[in-house]
């Protein structure tokens, strides 16, 4: 039994990897200051003795002995870190300071959360983690993706000059129950619209791509990234198992919700909206490798049911 | 009379822009942790009734009404960053946001000091303000160039949200008396080499070219910078009048001390160092222009001068 923090559970990956470590009968701390979400999410939790949640500011200081930490902390839709881009800024990276801080001082493991937002509109296809990227550090999402790939920097410079034992990990796409169904992402805007027999909403002509994974797989390999003996100190793409088109995803959210009366329109693509991204998973694949357990069906069905309570 | 508010005034640009400042009829205080240098180059300013020096810890909070806040704070030699990655990081993120909020509050301009590191191992030349860069935010020298990247987010963010008054420019190399001379930037090794009659240091085949702007030219742009009405929000070059070889400034330098005994030997170029840097000046010139001053062998000459003190 590990005695481990969670910051920011309550953002939806969060809830996920909560369950499965409380599963796998550790003692879990979780730590949010609700900023993005409420706590709907574990409100079943509350009860388990082995589980704690803690409201704190996330931008000030935190102590407490743990043997892990997996750091989620930071607004990750664009329409919640565009309307409050400064926040986004400060949370991301002085609780980044205060988590290093606490891991360098308990000698505690600890994992970041960071994002293939880094790679913004990569110029290569699929994206491999030596990449070294078109970016832009004024435009208005700079404040999410400049400020993770500073945190990397952050991370990888506590670990050279303070021998901290981290971890980084590179999040793409991902999907499931517990999503937020307002927060403006692919997958939870079709089939929002599809539940209220609302038009779907297809940016440019819908050839773009996408590459999903399914949230419990996603935990999955952030633990085995976690538990891994570190081999060498570098960052890690996840692993996405399809990339499909905006077109094929409305068409199989209508396959699956046969009683909707959507239409698909199209609207012109928002300024500088990456075109296509998805994983290079061969470092992921050779280091972390389990088979996906979801198929894109089989998770799609499961986010539909959760999202049924909020139409 | 203006009461100016300048961060890091001990490192050689603030010097120079204190004594400016200065003379133009202003109120001006000096805020330093004195971190990478010490207060030998403004001592006889001490007695001046219009100047203040005020020791501070930079990465905490700090009050006071003022018209205009120049933020140059954040070493800036990689000798002292990569010593002190995390505090490198800590001072520029920490400061950047301490010194946003005391202009949001008091409504006072604010100009941060950019750096054309930003651009790191260009891919285009020279460097126009809209290039998106080749970038790695892993390595060594991530500490500076990644987070002053993420410094001029910040910057536009408070400009965008919260609509403070701001001013982004990127320094390229600049030279002149009140460098450190143990920074190793290549312009104080060669001429202290050169004085010590030691052998002069080039990397690679002393090909690659660096360009350079006179010191005092530079703070009559970065001055021209915070007054000139603002026509729109954007980071500006600051430019720089020549380019040269590392063999060609190694020649010049050698020419200006007749009496040194100094060969010059050839190393191998240090992993991931640039080898061509210069900025694109089209904007500078359009906004900001002025007839450089100073011509290479003029500066050198006083640079030279400047030096002699510490052999």
């Amino acid at each position: 039994m590990k005695k481990i923090l969670i910051t920011w559970w309550a953002w939806f990956i969060g809830s996920h990897l909560c369950r499965r470590l409380l599963n796998d009968w550790n003692e879990v701390y979780c730590l949010d200051n609700l900023f993005t979400w409420n706590k709907e999410n574990i409100i079943d939790l509350i009860n388990n003795p082995k589980f704690t949640f803690i409201l704190h500011d996330v931008t000030q200081p935190f102590w407490g002995q743990f043997d892990e930490i997996y750091n989620l902390a930071c607004p990750a839709s664009p329409i919640h870190y565009q309307k409050n881009p400064v926040e986004t800024i400060k949370t991301s990276v002085l609780w980044s300071i205060n988590m290093l801080e606490l891991a360098l001082k308990t000698k505690a493991k600890i994992l970041q959360a960071s994002t293939s937002e880094i790679y913004w509109d990569p110029k290569i296809h699929p994206q491999v983690e030596s990449y070294r990227w078109n970016v832009n550090p004024i435009w208005i999402r700079s404040c999410y993706d400049e400020w993770k790939r500073a945190s990397e920097t952050l991370f990888m410079d506590y670990h050279r000059e303070h021998k901290v034992d981290i971890r980084i990990i590179r999040i793409f796409n991902t999907y499931g129950p517990a999503m937020n169904p307002n927060d403006w992402r692919v997958i939870s805007n079709f089939i929002m619209q599809a539940l209220k027999n609302e038009d779907i909403t297809i940016y440019w002509d819908g050839t773009q791509t996408r590459s999903f994974q399914y949230v419990t797989d996603l935990v999955e390999v952030i633990i085995r990234m976690m538990n891994n003996n570190i081999w060498f100190i570098w960052p890690v793409n996840t692993w996405t198992d399809f990339e499909f088109t905006m077109n094929e995803l409305a068409e199989i959210i209508l396959k699956l919700i046969p009683e909707s009366k959507s239409k698909i329109v199209y609207k012109p693509l928002p300024w500088d909206d990456p075109k296509q991204r998805k994983a290079d998973n061969s470092l992921a694949k050779e280091k972390l490798w389990r088979e996906p357990k979801i198929k894109l069906e089989e998770g799609l069905k499961k986010t539909i049911e959760y999202f049924k309570q909020y139409i």
